[in-house]
């Protein structure tokens, strides 16, 4: 056997590992008994244990070292093989150890404050897990920058000055955007209480109509709605609220354009490190596209709310163009999850200067809660009321996710790329949304983009789809007509 | 560290990849789409492998051989790490992958020849299954009884002709009941459907009334019922019958007895060798005694009947001795899961036999049919009218599982043993029953064997909880007063 075949079939069990330890991630989120926690967190270590190992075997290197790529796709993998080979060695054991420690404490803590509104009760955590998460952002910097280091795990071959280059392009005709939009009145909501069953249901059947394979996947109810699993194997979930339909069914949305990205993926590559998504950034680019630039659109839109009012009857919406207002209404509030496309990107660049200064020691995490305040405040045009609001929102920094933020934006930057080309590619593109036929675009983006999983780099894998460079021009350009239009601007 | 903390640590992670990859398989009978069967394959194939490597790992010999217990339980764990050791290390890593292949492949020929009702569709990979077998068996005996050692695998310390004696004792007083029973009418079953959900609702009631604690655990559909995992996450499945609820009732009991065995070990002992059941025979010994001594008594079928009148109205049975005699009906079949208390026995006696001498090589796969169609019609008075009521019944040959079959009935002879002297130590047990209340039943059951887990072998967790040798006589004592008195005999 030569070496490549060697540490393909290598590979191919330590991916299938992978995806069981994913697989035992969804089982918690949706069906573990609660008593199950403790012994599950060891599990997870036990597992996550044999995925380092494997990763950072000496024998890998020695294939490395040996392994010649019969063609393009063979040269992505051992790309991806070696990244994840030398982050792997990079990080000592003992630190690997600490932080998953430490940061599983941290969850807890992190969930308890933010209940008790008790910003103090974070905090020493918070120290402990910024200060290890910047000893290994500096062991694998190895003299770089500590902060690109960490974005190379969720968007490799991006710096965090390109992503500042970018927000900054986008920050003024957002701020400009937002208020404008803010000034005028906000368009009626829904009304009346939705039953779940009926709208888990219409889940379904709006996940399929956007493609998602329900024989290679399924879709449950969570807390928090996600999209697990590669190859034939891709669950998501989604939840409830009885009086907002919204947060139900484009959250479904959302995940599906994960999940469909997973299921699109060349089968040649399942089990490999090319049979997942690019980067995280493109995974988002495919979750926004489906549930904004196609789910939040005025021609799907008119579809949907056919179906709802089938379905539930009188809502408080008089027509379709109220409820393509209602679906894409605009107004204050704190949470980043719950903000709409004008807004999202700004809550995302707060997060991005902060998380930045904590690691590069400019910002102290004692002083991390009068930051996020002020910034807050300069931003959004009102005060911070309570942590819950502010900085204790997100649970990413207590699990020592730093670098992750930004790849949300750079979603709705790649998906405005997409969608720009999209639209050109597919003419009739409205009027197949308006009678909920996706096919057109999901399609479009099969070939061009998902089936390619991660063969190039997550820049080259939106250019190549895009047919132009990233820019935020495209997002920017939606967004103004989008809004403009419905709020008369 | 000491080698016997190093072997332990070592140790608690291997189990807790052993509770992973038992998860997985729940997964799969449970909620896995049924589009992701081929990828699970190779997901299970990868963590089965690197269970197999830790297990058979050289520092486990280094461990072993430097280790020293520093208590009993110490002693019992380096007593069951061993024995996985010397199996790992017997056992050709080539022929354990070839039997992976090849029962994978069998059970998939199994159910189509099954369906089919050809039997000669499933010779050939049958005749390659017995092969490897013996091959794995002669690895394991090292020169003994091949036979043997296979009931190690699933009965530590039993022999064959330990076991056929006990038989031997078994089965004429069983064969005697059986005629003298089958001689008299048949009492009425229950008519009319069962609503499924509620079939459901009381299974779960009925689970937790025999104390299993779905804090730790959670009750599903599956095809067929099983019970899986250990420590804090034990979970069990049933299956639902329109027109038949004892299907769903008893399976759950079934489930409940093994599922409350592994909840009610040691804590302590939580993902070491010791933190699960002792055996097949001691585990089915819970499932029997919960399901057939407890459950299908007149005490507590007493209580499940006003339970069942009052959740399905009238189906068709007079009264409360009636429904205790349409619960132990007996009648004529050919299946074993479907056998009655009086004729199980027989129906692993044949498979013991037979099995016994497939791998003495005293009878070849090409002659199984006509050898089981023979000693069917001598044991139960008719013929085998197709395979699928005849040889091809069960699955367990097919997946390589010889020596495990004689298990269900050393559960049975454990289950009567346990009885007696459950009997002896909680005198008010049937008025406890009457009232629904197994608290009496389960808690001595957890004291006296459950909480001990692997501790001692087989035999001796029985002999231990029974506080006599174990022995035949208990369980045909209860049989002949109970059906005798049942059938009026």
């Amino acid at each position: 056997m030569t070496a490549f075949n060697a540490l393909m079939a290598y590979q191919r069990e330590t991916s299938a590992l992978a995806q069981i330890a994913g697989r035992l991630g969804w089982d918690q989120e949706t069906v573990m008994p609660r008593g199950a926690a403790a012994q599950r967190g060891t599990e997870m270590a036990a597992i996550q244990s044999v995925l380092h190992a494997r990763r950072s075997a000496p024998e890998v290197g020695d294939w490395l070292a040996k392994a010649e790529a019969p063609d393009a796709a063979g040269q992505a993998q051992l790309r991806e093989i070696r990244r994840a080979f030398d982050r792997a060695r990079k990080v000592p054991g003992d630190l690997a150890k600490r932080l998953a420690q430490v940061t599983s404490e941290a969850q807890g803590k992190w969930a308890a404050a933010r209940a008790e509104e008790d910003i103090a009760a974070f905090l020493p955590v918070l120290a402990e897990v910024v200060a290890l998460k910047r000893e290994e952002g500096a062991a694998l910097a190895a003299g770089g920058d500590v902060y690109d280091a960490m974005l190379d795990d969720y968007e490799p071959g991006i710096t965090a000055a390109e992503i500042a280059a970018l927000f900054n392009a986008m920050r003024p005709r957002l701020v400009e955007l937002r208020a404008a939009v803010l000034e005028k009145p906000a368009p009626a909501g829904v009304s009346g209480t939705f039953d779940a069953e009926v709208q888990m249901r219409l889940a379904r059947r709006v996940a399929q109509v956007f493609g998602y394979d329900l024989n290679r996947g399924r879709l449950d109810k969570a807390v928090h709605p996600f999209s697990s699993g590669s190859g034939s194997d891709v669950r998501i979930t989604t939840r409830t609220s009885l009086t907002d339909p919204f947060n139900c069914l484009y959250s479904t949305i959302h995940e599906t354009g994960h999940a469909a990205y997973e299921q699109g993926i060349d089968p040649a590559y399942a089990l490999t490190p090319l049979g997942q998504g690019a980067s995280m950034g493109v995974h988002e680019s495919q979750s926004r596209i489906y549930e904004n630039q196609l789910g939040r659109s005025r021609a799907f839109t008119g579809w949907l709310f056919d179906e709802m009012r089938g379905l539930f009857g009188a809502f408080g919406i008089a027509d379709a163009d109220a409820f393509y207002a209602a679906v894409n209404r605009v107004h204050k509030g704190y949470i980043r999850t719950e903000a709409d496309e004008v807004q999202y990107n700004l809550h995302i660049m707060l997060r991005f200067d902060l998380e930045r200064a904590l690691m590069a020691g400019d910002l102290l995490p004692g002083d991390l809660e009068a930051a996020w305040n002020d910034r807050f405040a300069a931003d959004f045009g009102y005060a911070v009321d309570k942590p819950s609001n502010g900085c204790l929102q997100d649970v990413h920094w207590s699990v020592g996710l730093f670098g992750y933020f930004p790849t949300y934006a750079l979603g709705n930057v790649y998906a405005g790329c997409l969608y720009q080309a999209l639209r050109a590619a597919v003419p009739g593109l409205d009027d197949q949304l308006a009678a909920g036929d996706t096919l057109g675009a999901t399609r479009w983006l099969r070939e061009n983009l998902q089936r390619h999983g991660g063969l190039h780099l997550p820049r080259e894998t939106i250019e190549r789809a895009a047919g132009a460079a990233v820019s935020e021009q495209p997002l920017l350009d939606y967004l103004e007509a989008k809004f403009g239009a419905l709020y008369r601007l």
